[in-house]
């Protein structure tokens, strides 16, 4: 199941994309579920209630999709390092502050949060806060989308807890990613978060080798496979359920893989005009220009 | 003006603490405001609206303060390091994974997050999470509340947005803080942001030069004045809000005093049975037992 959110001539809906992905079945919410995007289905679904009846469909075409979650319920965890060969490039790049001689491979998971008012979605552009930072990067990742909640949840049990996946570019300031030590700041920046193009149920996705790629322009600049994750996702939801509870329609970016802009010597930073497009296997394509 | 929540006979309530502090006011809000706490009339105050009609004064002692926000918008900001004291005591204790030689004083302000679910009550327990960590340590701090939104807020302009004050103790797991290199996580376990007891205007409390004590039990640990804050609130609020949008009700945690239990050899950690508390001049006291 994919389920998206979008502007149907002005008007928010949340629907069921069609597996031709051609068209999405507009679901019958009320209208302030409506604002919330896939987070009352998540709910209702993680509740064992069945889902309101479905209208005729609408050309994907002719909506304006939006963030699947357009305000996430709380900041967005994300996992900072998390992909063998990421780690080595940016403990390299000199924009990791806490980069220790022979440090690369992290030995516990890494865990930031972006703002959830940084969320924009497909098409949306990332807008470069030129007076603060123009030293500004891509990230490609995997996003995990909580379905039951939980807290203490063990690695054996951790993907039940796993509703699906979306994709998110975690969007990056790098100066001042190292220059405040702690990086939600850098991360949290408006625009800093595309998200979607829609959510797709863990059921549709093998999260464990899936392949993510990014391109800006027509470049490609990242290309790897979940496989080569340092910690993997019930690692993840273990840890970071050990203290924390979790609910329905939270969100973990698994984090990037090697191909960064710092990667390149010089950095590649983005420039307005230019375009990102991320893609992973069995999710989808989200594209956002720069400006 | 003082604005609590509390639960009146189960019921939640917001209302204008009376200036002997002996009562509250309730205010006749609509029942999906009530569950907010004080967001919804931060949210009037700053639109320009009236404030509904107040009820028959509430005998303080009879009702159970709530935090005053149960819910923050979204995670806390939280400053790190941000008195010279506590800085030249944090870096020396080892648990800073980014300490640097001769590094005590941060060049710019550290911010990182707690999870607004984290927030609990005057009164309510601070619950240690034995299986995962016992390094569990208190830090006393003002908290700004943030009035008029905005971004790209200068300096001279910043008290303009803060809308008042409140107390947050930033209970902190030292052990999850130091291991994971970026402290969210270890930051924002269940029940580890106790706040209130109460929001506390602008008019009220002049936060420069404010006096933060904390107490463990009869032993009194932290006593500052927020005269020794390395970076000031207008400081906080002009980076803060130069790439990231601030919203009325954001919270702004401005960092803790030298005296937390790290700062002790060996470190004095919370135990079971122990209560802590804060006391800030002009606002008020907020105590909770940990357990």
């Amino acid at each position: 199941m994919k389920i998206a959110a979008y502007l149907d001539r002005g008007r928010p809906g949340v629907g069921i994309v069609a597996s031709d992905l051609q068209s999405v079945l507009p679901l019958d919410l009320p209208p302030a579920d409506l604002a919330r995007g896939a987070q009352p289905v998540i709910e209702m679904l993680v509740a064992g209630k069945a889902l309101p009846p479905t209208g005729a469909p609408l050309a994907i075409d002719a909506v304006q999709l939006l963030a699947p979650l357009p305000r996430p319920r709380r900041n967005i965890f994300c996992v900072g390092k998390n992909y063998h060969a990421h780690a080595k490039e940016f403990a390299g790049s000199g924009f990791d502050s806490s980069a220790k001689s022979g440090g690369d491979v992290p030995a516990h998971p890494i865990i930031f949060t972006k703002v959830p008012e940084c969320v924009i979605a497909q098409g949306e552009a990332i807008v470069i806060p030129r007076a603060v930072s123009t030293a500004i990067d891509y990230e490609a990742e995997l996003a995990v989308i909580i379905g039951k909640g939980g807290k203490g949840i063990r690695k054996a049990a951790a993907m039940h807890h796993v509703w699906g996946y979306t994709i998110v570019n975690d969007v990056t300031s790098r100066d001042w990613q190292s220059r405040h030590q702690q990086w939600d700041m850098g991360k949290s920046f408006d625009t800093f978060c595309p998200m979607g193009p829609w959510l797709v149920s863990a059921d549709e996705c093998d999260a464990t080798k899936t392949r993510v790629r990014c391109w800006v322009n027509d470049e490609l600049r990242q290309d790897a496979q979940t496989t080569d994750l340092i910690f993997d996702i019930p690692t993840l939801i273990e840890t970071l359920s050990a203290g924390i509870t979790l609910y329905p329609g939270d969100v973990i970016a698994t984090g990037t893989p090697v191909g960064v802009g710092i990667g390149f010597k010089p950095p590649k930073y983005l420039q307005p005009g230019d375009v990102v497009k991320v893609e992973i296997d069995g999710i989808g394509t989200l594209e956002n220009p720069v400006r």
